[in-house]
């Protein structure tokens, strides 16, 4: 494939699809009474896989579309390439924030991500990366994660959920042993701004124990193009076919997270 | 006191002192590498606290000063005028993140809070409040908070701290249990930036078991003139005097939040 060229399309039609969403999204401080969000953002992602499934079979009919709204194609292999969108990572701040949602879109080859693009619309934020070519915000390239910061001084984006133990996925004994060992814990509640934030050094990690592969496509591009680590929650090669677990961190510390803090329960 | 014309001024010294703080902040992406950033962090706290000292002396002598830093007056009541000052509220984040940090000023007399201000420095995003005037972002009328949403479609900010048996200050059960009730959680770092988040409704509500009176005195101008309630995490009337719970929510959900919800440990 021509990444580049790959590249500056994907990089257009988000840049287009962002300013489409900023201008359907109305007041923000007013959404609630015009209409019901929850409808307004069910449109919207539609809307936004939709135009990436035209752009993409015009534009490359020999690829495939592997999306969370269905406008794509059934994929159950990633052979040759794959584009894996979310067209709003977010939906819930979108629903209630109007803002601290993203588009996510992932290229990947044979299984090999090769592209990613996470663009934080309303405040016009666009990461991106190419494999081997660096990570880039706003096309300023990224410095990377080469500072060693141990755990005790680490922030890490954490959600509450995984700290009852009610949830389904995790022993949250183990992530409450967690929380104490850091320093604090944030939450924003978008995965893709997560992985984003990760791979500007704003956070020192993201765990979580639920994604969908457009949930983290990528993101994943983005953080390992930083010198980041992304594995499933125990440490393994993330599936992208399936939900999972997620432990994506500074190099020096994922071990140490992953093995002693991390562990999932049998589905 | 004349509310209008020391809001005018407060708002001119708080936008006066972001930009010092932005222009000294240094190239985000490489603060790690120029210098520590809690010295940094440290010295622009104290500077900044300074800068509002000198001014409020010069200006309004007769007024005093409740700051963080300790460049201000010894306050053991808050009878006259007081101005309640955080130079950098969310210092962890400004040393990790150099963003989503604020400087917090509210002015209280006879212990009634008159004036709010909150600026998002790195966003400059402006927060304000004078009691009975309304709160603006950025010049522009909040809206309020007038939508009645119930606990299992909000989102609070709450920070993973409170969910650990092990913490001095709340019974983690009962917060748990809030977790359970909740559409979901976010934690930003910030808790002026919280508090601003709430009058927004960004937020339905924020919890946090251990705040100072500079963390909050702003934060509750604000919100409470948005229509949102603010007190102790049990429900009673908060001090700004001295280190406390705080349960700031719209006012619907606010008495079962903190009355089912928080159990507060005996210090």
């Amino acid at each position: 494939m021509d990444k580049q060229q790959i590249f500056q399309k994907a990089k257009s039609w988000v840049l287009e699809a962002g300013k489409h969403i900023r201008e359907n999204i109305g007041e923000p401080l007013h959404i609630e009474t015009k209409s019901n969000p929850d409808d307004l953002v069910t449109q919207m992602d539609q809307d936004t896989e939709q135009f990436f499934a035209d752009k993409i079979r015009t534009e490359y009919p020999e690829h495939r579309l592997f999306g969370e709204e269905g406008m794509g194609d059934d994929i159950f292999d990633l052979n040759g390439v794959v584009w894996i969108v979310d067209p709003i990572d977010g939906t819930m701040n979108f629903v209630h924030q109007q803002q601290n949602f993203a588009i996510s879109v992932g290229v990947f080859e044979d299984g090999v991500g090769e592209i990613g693009i996470i663009y934080d619309v309303m405040n016009d934020n666009l990461y991106t990366a190419v494999r081997d070519e660096g990570a880039h915000l706003n096309g300023k390239l990224l410095p990377g994660l080469s500072v060693e910061r141990p755990l005790k001084r680490s922030i890490f984006s954490l959600n509450t959920t995984w700290l009852l133990d009610e949830n389904k996925r995790v022993d949250a004994k183990g992530i409450r042993e967690l929380v104490k060992r850091l320093r604090s814990t944030r939450s924003y509640g978008s995965a893709a701004l997560e992985f984003a934030y990760v791979a500007e050094g704003l956070l020192d990690g993201y765990v979580t124990m639920s994604l969908m592969p457009w949930d983290i496509a990528a993101g994943k591009v983005i953080v390992e193009e930083v010198g980041g680590v992304v594995t499933t929650g125990d440490g393994k090669p993330l599936s992208m076919l399936d939900r999972t677990s997620v432990c994506a961190t500074r190099a020096n510390i994922h071990e140490e997270v992953s093995t002693t803090y991390i562990s999932l329960k049998e589905e």
